[in-house]
């Protein structure tokens, strides 16, 4: 049996909780989890409700017709899931497969509600990691050169392939405007530093030469300013004058793998909304 | 203009957030913060709710009683406060004083929405510490002889003086059960260790002498079984076999500070809400 | 090139590290790394010094029986160590493979400095994880009944391999004392709470019942007593209200990994002295 | 009875360890403790030797004199402190008084092996404070104009008081190269953010805006580029949307109060070592 979830964000006024708690429970929807925020500088309201939707009045297709009625009174936007569609997800990786693997153990123990039908890297080496999880493997060698006509085949295979989330495992690669325009909020990074500290190249070693006694990983979603999209998460670790470079790197890709898997998870539980180049994360 | 704020508990069943939600915008209240879960192994519902009451149409001294109907239908455990009521909170000390300034230097930034309108111990010297803060004192010296009649007047001056809060900023002494009982979920203590490890006397030894790489502390309600009340807040931090007991102590004072206020302050935020000898916390 | 690492402890008195070093010194080896550390409530002294062997004057075979004299004059206990000498180490495991996993993931990118040459198992199903690997995989079903004739037979296989280390990756059974003796400071064991809280079964349940807001992971030293021994790492991490038991699991087994792989580089890097049930790690 | 200790850099060469630890054995010192590291990147030796006066063949007045040969002869630059000597400190704070109070209240406790003489501050206000705990404190309100000229009283006061160390308590103003070419590795300031990461004015209103979920503080050492010199400390601690600006301010206060005063009690014990504009830290 499948649950209903909707996100919810819209202008603050009078009655929205009730009146959306109103339609699930005279539809006869039993609310799961409920959890709401206000952002009082910009006055705008934020929502996500779960109910199930056994013996629930409407059934599952026409729900979306029946609630744009009160998004529409309310201004709002919104999206409307349910749990037992399983969206698909992309890994790009590159040959720093730390994450990948994480990635790849999580879902093999279903700690991700999607399939992973596709992994896209400029290494060819990542196939046998791909053979191994019994996943798909393209090859694709970016250039700077060939990166507009490369692009244009992942923009193929995605759509292809009903991809809704994007995870770059340290992908490395950067990615044009008009990619990232057609994956908007569906894009999840990894970045090896706490942003907006060490944005850009080799934050590891921004960070040894700067002497930071503490390290950190962010994971964020994808937009056009490199390293500066919505934070899901960010997590740090202490550092000392013993820890020599590649000791930076080793104990951050501890911090990069659970970072990274945990916005993954926050985005295919919906539990993710993005305004004004932040996040509401309602865990 | 004052918020009003319901916490409630019951068994889970259809319809419950829409009815509260509908009892409150219905009378032109405006939801400001919302937050439910559901304990799906006991089946149990919690929700804490804030409005305004600007141009709410019950009389503040109504609301109570209109509220009751729903709230029996539903067979709700329930509070309600209003944030322009400002509760008084006592401070029970020892000659051990780091938490009960940083309580003190607290309530001067106006971080607890309370009143402290007195300071009890079985130290004199502490006194000089209340006056400093213009608070009343009393010096009550315990004995195991004399514990009942003290707390027979502890009672009373606690009474007296309208007290809904006791924060025992490391008293020490163990109050008798008839005492713990006067105040149900209103006694917060923190205890020097992450419990449940190192309950009882001497934390820090017991710590130091077991070799833990991690100490702790912990806030919790009082009950009458010592150190094994409902957790409301923990926080730990790192030492390493260079720290000696004097480190640990030092070092474990400050997670005690920060620890002891966070759950003064969630207390008064009416934030906490006790169940099965656990908290749901809603921060 | 090889560097000698010495780990040292013994009564504290004045010149240990003056002839230690001076011994170091006069045949030519170059410090690299030195720590001590006195814990002056038993008067004891600890040392790891690790130096170059380039140009030393002593041969590597005679380093020991050179340096036995000075060691005797002080009483001290102590090892030498060669980095050039790559240890064996052993994993046992269980059905719950996340820390297996995540060690030989580890492995593979060369985090620790040893040999794994050899994977033992009550469940068949884990040999599929070490064929990957290219690790050889022993299947032992163990029983309550069957346990001392097995834990032989795992003892002779495990000399034959010449196994140093024994990692205890979520194995879940307990080794009679006798097992237990032969390797002592030398098996690691990861236990899934913050010890000495939630000692023994199910330590995720008994932290979820008791509402805890932290828990924690603790590798360490076996000893006869369950889940007792020197503890060599631990770390924690924040829960709430709303994490159901299987949240627990799953944000636990994050710390299980980095605190056991840990633990398995301090061992190998021979970093870890155990004195007095606890331990001095040289990090 | 003091101890004495020597903080040491210099080239890495053979025999350095054996040599220092010789003097002190051959002068029949005891070594409490002694801890070294080497930066392999600049090939640079650095050490905190620590050894017990007790029955020492050298006087005091003589150490410097007699230890200068072999610190020549290793080009070593390097300083000798007796734990006996107890230094003095100088506040500099604003109107921010959380970092002042914390401080005092910790001298109160004896936690700083210094003398507190002097408070300085552009905000009357302060005087109360500085009152409370028998400090002297001085009142100079400064503007841009006349910031040159307060700066030359101020220096006068400082080493009029023999102020060795000057910690900005949230200070607030900016002081001019002149001031703090006059206290080189001797000035430590706090600011309210984990450094690099929003750096100048407002960093809570920075971090607020760029929507991080982590804030943190940072200790340094004050060097003529703003919020770049030498990292001494940091913490941090998580935040979520529903923390307010204010919110950020006061979770972050707790953050700074610890940094700071941490930053303070390992100058003072001289367990700090600055180089190539890092620090070394001896604990």
């Amino acid at each position: 049996m499948s649950n209903a979830i909707l996100l919810i964000s819209c202008p603050d006024q009078k009655g929205i909780t009730s009146q959306i708690t109103s339609f699930i429970f005279q539809n006869n929807g039993n609310i799961e989890h409920a959890d709401q925020h206000i952002d009082f500088q910009t006055n705008t309201f934020f929502m996500r409700i779960e109910w199930s939707l056994k013996n629930f009045k409407i059934p599952e297709k026409d729900i979306r017709k029946r609630f744009s009625m009160l998004a529409n009174q309310f201004k709002m936007s919104w999206t409307l899931h349910f749990t037992k569609d399983i969206p698909s997800a992309a890994i790009f990786a590159s040959h720093s497969t730390h994450c990948l693997y994480d990635l790849l153990l999580r879902y093999k123990e279903t700690q991700f509600k999607c399939e992973i039908p596709l992994i896209i890297s400029n290494h060819s080496s990542v196939s046998k990691i791909a053979k191994t999880f019994g996943i798909k493997f393209i090859h694709l060698p970016k250039t700077p050169k060939n990166k507009k006509t490369i692009e244009k085949k992942e923009i193929a295979l995605l759509k292809d392939a009903n991809i809704e989330l994007i995870i770059l495992a340290r992908y490395m690669q950067i990615f044009t405007n008009s990619f990232i325009k057609e994956f908007p909020s569906r894009m999840i990074n990894i970045h090896h530093s706490f942003l907006p500290a060490f944005a850009g190249k080799n934050p590891y070693q921004q960070a040894y030469s700067r002497g930071v006694k503490i390290i950190g990983a962010t994971s964020h979603y994808v937009t056009k300013e490199l390293d500066a999209g919505p934070i899901i998460k960010q997590d740090t670790t202490r550092i000392s004058h013993r820890d020599s470079l590649s000791d930076l790197k080793r104990k951050g890709q501890d911090l990069e793998k659970t970072v990274l898997s945990r916005a993954v998870r926050l985005h295919l539980e919906r539990k993710i909304l993005v305004y004004n180049n932040k996040t509401v994360i309602f865990d």
